[in-house]
Order: structure tokens, then C-alpha cells, then sequence
């Protein structure tokens, strides 16, 4: 069970694998062994073709009237998502997101550790936040190279956001979740993941329209 | 220019139509008066067939050799997006992340505004928080009603998620953006939009390392 062919994988299918991997980790801890798609879909609210066609870019996970073994498929997503081995993360501008995003137990159970937090705020700098010393800004280099982080969180004002980045391109970050209000260019290499939060709020009230009619 | 048949257009178009229409908006600010599917994939890092089909789903909206005239565009997306109009949001769970919503001007420049906040903790009600003072949870349905709010955003403890999401369809709530780890589940007629932070990362990852391949 590998991937047949990383670049074919539609952006839609690649933005739904964390999600089945949490609910598979989820059965698995509950200790259920298999499962098929209409189950999947069901507890998802995944479409079942959707789900069946997803899985089909990764080769046989499946057999046909068993379903899926969930430890399998568990394991192979962990692998495809890197959750097999520890990523570590850096957070850029603690302000009210940042120190959010710092206390919040998102990486629990997951392979996932915010290792290191940066802000230009002098007196933000040397603070203690969710077990982490808020480190200045300038040292972004000096820190990532030594925690070996090539991908942030990025909570900067959205005015900023775009010079930090460049910044942060400059010193070799790979990936950047960007949660500002602002778009950010970056040279291909780097990927950016925006969370727009009034884009999520819009999308939601137009899925409610479009319910209603 | 109106929507020709709402329930044709796909999950992954309708997720995009907010992109466009804060992209426009910069544009229509800069005084930008026609933009094609070209310059719009190149601003906003999507494909541009992608792009023209997805405008597809609305009718003609551009001209051949023309383009797209920005404001026209604007006005529709807005209209569609229901940002012609002020839609008043409640906030529920006056935690960290809480905090940072109801600070974050993500309302800024568009019809949004989170008009009301709740919470359990004693020690959180009746605080002021962004100039709304905190309701106790107890009170939420006299308080959406009277503020006709039928749109909420979830900040509460993940283990909380699933409870308060029963109180909030019982009270009339129809969507939820959910911001909690956990999955929510409501009847059909209400609309659950996750935003779960350890999927955004892992999906960043998983971009991150599909690039490097």
C-alpha cells in the first residue's frame, strides 16, 4: 500500500486525508477492526463515491465486501501525512491567536509539536507561554536551524504578513499555515495553506442559503 | 447574472467563492475595473480553467478577449455570498480561541459581525469582551432571538462540542462553525463547517512533502 503517484492526487482528495486519518485513529483506539465506505461516509458526511474514489489514488486499501482493515488504513495514512515521525513547528506573533493557538491542545495524540514561538513585542519576548519561551523575532534563524523547523504558524498582524514570510522564505522555511487576514506570495517551493477565517464564516452562510432554498 | 441552479454548484467551488470575492474587493478598492481568469489564477494560485469552470456554474459572467469587470463580479459575489447584507454571528466559548475571534477583526470591511458571546464560566460572564459583554450560556436562546442570530461559531472545549451543538439546533441555530477538535453532528437542515487546526497542519505537511517529491 504507497501512493501510486503523488502529483495525480486532486488538491480536494489531499485536503480530506487528515480528515479520514483522524476518524481512523478514532475507530481504532475504540477498537473497531474494519470498516466500509458507507460507514465512512456516514460518520464523515463524505459522500461514499467521494470517499471510494479518494482511496482509489492510493492503490488497493481495500477488498471488495470486506471493507477496510482500520489499523491498515490508520497506518498508511499516518505514513502519507508524515504523522509516522514528529514534525516540529514554529509560531510566528504571539498576540491573542498566537497565545490561542499555543494553549490549545491541537497537536494531542498527533505527531505534531509547536517547538518554538517568536514576536517582535518586547514584552512578549522572554515570556513563558503553554511551556514555550517566547523567543525575538530575530533569531528565527539561529532557533529553526537548531530545532530543525522548516514549517510555521504564521499569527502575525496582517499587515506583516507578508514581510515576515519573505523572511521567512529567506531563511529556508518550507511551509507556511497562514492564519492572517492576508494573502502571501511565496516562491513555489514554499508551500502556504491559508485559514481565512471570514472565508470559512462566508462559505458556512452560503452552504445555509443554499439549504434553505 | 444570477445563480442558475444553486444545488449543481460543487463543495469545492463553493468553498472558493469567498477567495474571489475578497480578491475582487482589493482589486475594485484599487480601482482595478476588468481582470481575466489569467491574472485572477496568478493572484490567487488556483488554475485558471479550474477558475472559468468554476465561474461556469453562475452563467456568463465575463466576455471573451474582455474578461471579468471587477465591480460587476464584486456586486454578484456578494450578493451570492449574502454580503449585501449584515449577518450578526454569536460566539460560543469565551476561551483562548474565543478570545482571539472575538478580538481578530476578521469582520473587517464585510457584513459579519459576531454580535453576541457566551459562555458557563462565572467568572467570564458578564465581562466585556470587544465591546459585547459576555451572556451566560443559559440565556442563549432569548439572546438570538431578540439579535435574530441563527449562526454561531463554536469555541468550546472539544469534549463540550457535541452537547452544545444539541442545545444550539434545539434553540434554532442553522449553521455552526465548529473550531473545536471534534466532530459535530446535527440534522441535515443545519449546516457544520469545520475548521480543525491539526488537519490544516497536516494537510500543510503532506502539501509540503508532495513538493519535495
Amino acid at each position: 500500500m504507497r501512493e501510486k503517484e503523488n502529483t495525480l492526487i486532486p488538491n480536494a482528495t489531499a485536503k480530506r486525508l487528515a480528515l479520514y486519518y483522524r476518524y481512523l485513529r478514532t475507530l481504532h483506539s475504540q477498537g473497531v477492526l474494519r470498516i466500509n465506505s458507507r460507514e465512512l461516509s456516514e460518520a464523515l458526511q463524505v459522500d461514499s463515491a467521494t470517499i471510494r474514489r479518494d482511496f482509489s489514488y492510493f492503490g488497493e486499501l481495500g477488498k471488495r465486501g470486506y471493507g477496510y482493515d482500520v489499523e491498515n488504513l490508520m497506518n498508511f495514512f499516518a505514513k502519507t501525512l508524515n504523522d509516522d515521525q514528529l514534525t516540529k513547528v514554529a509560531l510566528i506573533g504571539v498576540g491573542n491567536l498566537g497565545n490561542a493557538l499555543l494553549n490549545f491542545k491541537f497537536y494531542q495524540n498527533n505527531n505534531l509539536r509547536i517547538a518554538a514561538a517568536f514576536d517582535v513585542n518586547p514584552n512578549v519576548i522572554g515570556k513563558e507561554v503553554s511551556g514555550l519561551i517566547v523567543h525575538d523575532m530575530k533569531n528565527m534563524k539561529s532557533v529553526l536551524d537548531k530545532e530543525e523547523i522548516n514549517v510555521v504558524i504564521l499569527t502575525v498582524p496582517g499587515k506583516f504578513a507578508q514581510d515576515v514570510a519573505n523572511q521567512l522564505v529567506d531563511i529556508g522555511v518550507k511551509g507556511i499555515l497562514n492564519f492572517t487576514p492576508h494573502s502571501v506570495l511565496t516562491p513555489d517551493d514554499v508551500v502556504v495553506q491559508s485559514v481565512d477565517l471570514t472565508n470559512e464564516l462566508q462559505t458556512l452562510i452560503y452552504f445555509m442559503k443554499r439549504q434553505e432554498n
